[in-house]
């Protein structure tokens, strides 16, 4: 049975507390910023409340699996307690938000009826692949089976990026200079976030201990989580609110 | 094993409470009152919600630590029971909400985008710099070590309040008389409230009794996270109405 120490338990119960927070503190934001952004984008915004309330859930549920998978035992250590911390919960998630993080972005770039046909059910089938295929690898005990279904699910992985990478690229040429420049950086933000999500897949596979593992992997994604959802959205309410400010849609007397 | 006294813990219990109720009534308050003013304030209002969201959400957190850390025992004492009485809420809370506080007062300045530029990171990078820096101070046993990470979190704050002071005095000389003696009252709260902070982080140093100094430490960072977010929003909102009278945006048929 594995044993953490009191740093190690609080580490990661910690970063679930503050990912809860980090996504009900969003879902406000988003809801009532909607009312800040042209009616174009409000569609993007609400998608965006939708997303970390349905993240919020799942960290309440990991927060509680977390407490009862562990148990504090004599000189101060935390004991697992036998009872399964389940990892589906964040599989789930990402099973229900990942494809509306896609539709998000999609939604507000506000592309025209021609270019955006077939893209939401593309994007939506690969991000379904994507997460299916990396579930069995998380749950495996044996690294080889890990890395099959790591690679597997890397396949629809690379192929959203291309997708979004193209129509981004596309997209940028019509925009204003500030809204480029956000486009560039939710890109950047998307890949950097993304790419975390595999290496903190693979942290079993380095050979570190499996105390650092665990808990390396729990505030890994924690953090992606955070950062994929929660500060992803308020990019896009960025652009949201420089592509009102550039197309005059800003609610009057808003602007600055 | 530390014992306090029915009235030490009751008092605790009894203000994490009183803090809890304040944040939710506040909470109520700003996401309602944004219609109370005009467009351009909104988004300061907005963004008090979250912030008193996000802080109720830590209150209810620390009430239930507080419950488990002790419990009743013989002659109507309260012992530690040994569950750990997680510090590290506050500290999780402040870092996501004192880089919204500074937000939502720079938001309800509504200052040209040429005095704003790059204010935002600034303020969030110190506000995160002075938390991260208080934290290892806090969990310490060791009384030096206190002091140490204390003096260093003390940098980063007193940028802040440069920053801040220049930026309001100059905002300042272009506002009515009203909005002026409300901006000159909110940087008094704020000046008053931060610096209680430190005060009560250092009351383990003052060689008090170990009981009053846990009392003293939850009483002191709640008060202060009362009147640092909860009332310090109302004065936000003060401003944002003032200012919407001054530039004629209050909401047709609102103004007395």
């Amino acid at each position: 049975m594995l044993e953490l120490s009191s740093g190690q338990y609080f580490t990661v119960y910690n970063v679930l507390s503050f990912t809860i927070a980090s996504m009900f503190g969003a879902f406000i934001f988003f809801l009532g910023a909607r009312s800040q952004v042209g009616e174009k984008y409000r569609p993007a915004l609400l998608i965006s409340a939708v997303v970390v309330a349905i993240a919020g859930y799942h960290y309440f549920r990991i927060f509680d699996s977390w407490t009862h998978a562990y148990a504090l035992a004599d000189g101060g250590i935390y004991k697992a307690t036998g009872a399964v911390f389940n990892d589906a919960y964040r599989y789930v998630d990402w099973l229900l938000t990942v494809p509306l993080l896609l539709i998000e972005l999609v939604a507000v770039l506000a592309l025209a009826k021609s270019d955006r046909e077939g893209l939401f059910g593309k994007l939506a089938i690969a991000a379904f692949l994507m997460i299916a295929l990396g579930y069995p690898g998380e749950i495996a005990s044996d690294m080889t089976t890990r890395a099959i279904w790591g690679a597997l699910s890397t396949v629809p992985f690379v192929y959203i990026l291309y997708i979004l990478w193209g129509k981004l690229g596309k997209a940028m040429d019509a925009q204003t200079p500030q809204v480029r420049v956000l486009l560039r950086n939710i890109r950047l933000l998307l890949i950097a976030t993304w790419g975390f999500y595999p290496i903190t897949y693979m942290l079993p596979m380095f050979g570190i201990p499996p105390q650092s593992s665990v808990v390396g992997i729990q505030v890994g994604y924690a953090i992606s989580d955070v950062l994929a959802k929660a500060f992803y959205g308020v990019m896009i309410y960025w652009i949201a609110r420089a592509k009102s400010e550039a197309d005059g849609s800003l609610p009057a007397g808003s602007a600055h």
